[in-house]
């Protein structure tokens, strides 16, 4: 695998999706799509670097190069797609730094208070909300910080079943090092092949064996950030009763706050067996009181996904065989861990799944899933080249509420777009799961507009409306970033708002941590 | 039960407990114990209450009673009792308010800002950390705010298997309420008969069922906190990445960021067996080894508690049959749920303890342990009356440190004892476990000496020095208060300090909330 991020789109070039005949007759039959969209620029000019040589000199490994400038531009959402492809650069970081220890990144924010750079932390460059987008204004230029020479693992507790990182490591190489010792770490986003530990703790990522592994905020036991004023560690036992728990503040502050400079996390042995299979239901209804039933009362799954009637219609749980799916509603259940467990589990699972409406579709859709889990983002270059525009978000909530979450927020999406002459269509699915409620994941896809930056936003704003009105999260794993901004303050409302800010002054009082990212 | 707490001891009165003739032989013979404690007062004079009328006037349902401001003085620490003896009353709150609505108690705190009096939450008065006790300097008076009569289920939702509770809701008292419904919290914590579910959300508090049901703050999915600057809410769902968790940032904040007036807490179904049994493992490391395995690899537990050598040759585990312990460790490991479902994994745990060393003991001892598990602090009243000093401490670490920490805060004790010709006996238990660590939790017991406040805090002060010095936690579920101060500065490190204060200014900018608790 290539593994250089491409500029203009996702992943590896050589793995670039190709849409068949079916796809394309129902982007044409279905959404109307007729013309081709923007295509990827071969190239696009960057204004000059505004860091004064005698700045950059004082940065260590930096780069200013046209190649490091683009391919730190923004991250990955549909949004930034379309600003690559309308030629818009004009967010592109003046230089790129590549620290290789919590004092080099000291040392850097030195520099950065002193001279005036807004500085963008940056793991594997796939946010999706707009997270590595720094306000220029009042700034003498902005610099991206790239972790990837922070890639090591420092140390390994086979007791303690704990694992210290530094933050640049990707998921696949993360599990290359733990597999050396017989462990994984179990956290598997779609953007896992890119995406670092930093970043998963930034954002409080969760991965698709969530149910079984835990979110990353879960899975982290100890951390570090390097700050504008200094160091701060937490975390001397797994749990603690001394005072708030700091970790959960720097979890989610999405580099506003510092730096991650060092996480230990939990770490499980590798499973002996991993046993995917699907179910279907009747209707998403159905369906979501099986899932709910297997969260509350076990077994315990790995993995647990459900996708509603148009998901499971469409195929998309399958993406190389979409537009080959089925009626009903398709719930996909894994389990990893020894042979006797995870037969004892897929048992009662079955016997629980059963008396509650599902019949078994056996293991052949589920080994589908996992085959091609990390190949949605491949796909949305092609739809974005053959002139769909394509999206995704996400929400949670408590189980009463998800019903209404999910009805109101799937016809704002279908208003929004209808409005615009092009009639979309919404997928939904339910990928994570808590005792207590789970989220709701939409993808949407229609034709493209005259301006489908305009015309996505209309619908994402709609959306978010709904969502807030029903009561749920404007984000479950996705981040705030940029975009989630005006929602997030309404959601932690003016004293959090305060909290944050004072947090912020406190550990950054010049303002140059991702300045115009996360607080509102 | 009497369910007013006896001011100058614990619980009720006419649940006091008497010393058998075995344990009387052993205070004599193993610790020298020869005269009779300090016996509790009859009655404490307090000095006249400093607040003036017309300032009482505005704070509603308010008592300046001499039985109300002796009932809320300081918390139930060994030393907090010692006082009491001593006849030091000096802390006790100029009034006792009892708000009855969130509206209320912001309207306290709006004339407590404006009358300059510091705020004392008071749930259950059960804190062992001082975490009652206000400065009284700068301030015109103590008012303690008792939450009794916020004591509701405001609702309940059986779908998300969610409760939403007023603070001031005792243990049992929340448990009845759920039982009607056929809900359980499954929280219960040694105080549980008295102490409350907003004392246990500030306090991050442990349940004695940790293992199965999870601490407090895992129990806790949303939560509203009224401030000297307003209302502040968290919590839309299970789990977002809305940035940092503020939940747990109000989790664990003691009442000085703001006074806890509702939380929305996890439950489950009443579980249709409870089924507890003992094993015995040859020394605590071998027992440290099977408990590690099984809270790593399962299966899950609900209880799980192992004693070392020490406390399983004194029998504590049964107050009722202090004395008549064995040899070896004693494990105690419980099972909730349904009965297939505790059949199953009890099997599965008797196999791997069997594995691992393990002899089984039966049920007796788990039924015993169970039957006395609220009981030990009425035993701790008859030994101070005997002449013996006797306090808990207790920390957490991951599996890693936990035997450095357990050899060093035990030989910490023992020194500092020795030293003040008291050696003591000290015993020691694990009692909440992680996969990545677990809690140690010491009971101290020695004959007191001429100063035996100054006794205790010098054990105190080298306890816990030495398990900061191993990388421990300074506590796992008692929370900071006034007590483990100096040790959480140091924990949190300046910048955590400088984090906490920043975040106090914000919410309590003119600093009535509990002042002298939990902020460096």
């Amino acid at each position: 695998m290539n593994t250089t991020m491409r500029w203009g789109g996702w992943g590896d070039p050589d793995r670039a999706a190709t849409l068949s005949d079916s796809i394309r007759g129902l982007l044409g039959q279905a959404l109307g799509v007729e013309a081709p969209g923007a295509p990827i620029p071969a190239d696009l000019p960057l204004e000059p670097c505004r860091i004064p040589a005698d700045v950059l000199a004082l940065l260590g490994d930096v780069s200013t190069s046209h190649a490091d400038r683009l391919s730190h531009l923004r991250g990955k959402s549909t949004p930034d797609l379309l600003r690559i492809r309308s030629g818009d650069a004009a967010d592109a970081p003046d230089a790129v730094a590549r620290p290789d220890s919590h004092q080099g990144v000291l040392d850097l924010l030195a520099v950065a208070v002193e001279h005036r750079l807004a500085v963008v932390p940056f793991g594997g460059g796939t946010s999706v909300v707009g997270g590595l987008v720094a306000d220029r204004e009042g700034f003498a230029g902005v610099l991206a910080v790239d972790l990837s020479r922070m890639s090591r693992l420092v140390s390994l507790d086979p007791v303690s079943r704990t694992a210290t990182f530094e933050p640049g490591v990707r998921g696949p190489e993360a599990e290359r090092l733990l597999a050396e010792h017989g462990f994984t770490l179990g956290h598997f986003p779609q953007s896992f092949e890119y995406a670092t530990l930093g970043g998963f703790a930034a954002t409080r990522s969760s991965g698709q064996s969530s149910a079984g592994y835990g979110r990353f905020d879960e899975l982290v036991v100890a951390l570090r950030a390097a700050t504008p004023t200094g160091t701060i560690e937490a975390g001397r036992a797994p749990r603690s009763a001394a005072g708030p728990d700091l970790r959960q503040l720097l979890l989610g502050s999405e580099g506003a706050f510092g730096i991650l400079t060092e996480l230990t996390v939990r770490i499980r042995p590798v499973p002996e067996v991993r046993h995917y299979e699907a179910w279907t239901f009747e209707d998403f209804s159905e369906g979501t009181a099986a899932m709910r039933a297997v969260a509350q009362d076990g077994p315990a799954p790995t993995v647990l996904r459900l996708s509603d009637e148009y998901e499971t219609a469409i195929g998309l749980s399958r993406p190389g065989a979409l537009g080959s799916g089925a009626g009903g509603c398709q719930l996909l259940i894994g389990f990893e861990g020894t042979a006797d467990d995870v037969a004892a589990r897929q048992s009662l699972a079955a016997d629980r799944l059963r008396a509650l409406g599902g019949e078994p579709l056996g293991t052949g859709p589920g080994d589908a899933w996992a085959a091609g889990r990390f190949a949605a983002p491949y796909l949305r270059d092609a739809l974005l080249d053959a002139g769909a525009l394509v999206e995704t978000l996400e929400t949670a909530g408590f189980w009463s509420t998800l019903p209404t979450v999910y009805e109101t927020v799937r016809e704002a999406l279908v208003d929004a777009l209808v409005e615009q002459d092009t009639p979309p269509l919404v997928l939904c699915h339910i990928s994570h799961v808590y005792p207590t409620g789970a989220s709701l994941y939409f993808t949407v896809t229609a034709a493209q507009g005259p301006d489908p930056l305009a015309q996505w936003d209309a619908a994402k704003r709609a959306a978010s409306d709904a969502l807030a009105a029903a009561g749920a999260t404007i984000t479950h794993h996705h981040a705030i970033g940029r975009d989630h901004k005006p929602w997030y303050a309404d959601e932690v409302g003016p004293l959090g708002v305060a909290v944050l800010r004072a947090v912020k002054s406190t550990l950054d009082p010049t303002g140059i941590l991702n300045p115009g990212v996360l607080i509102p």
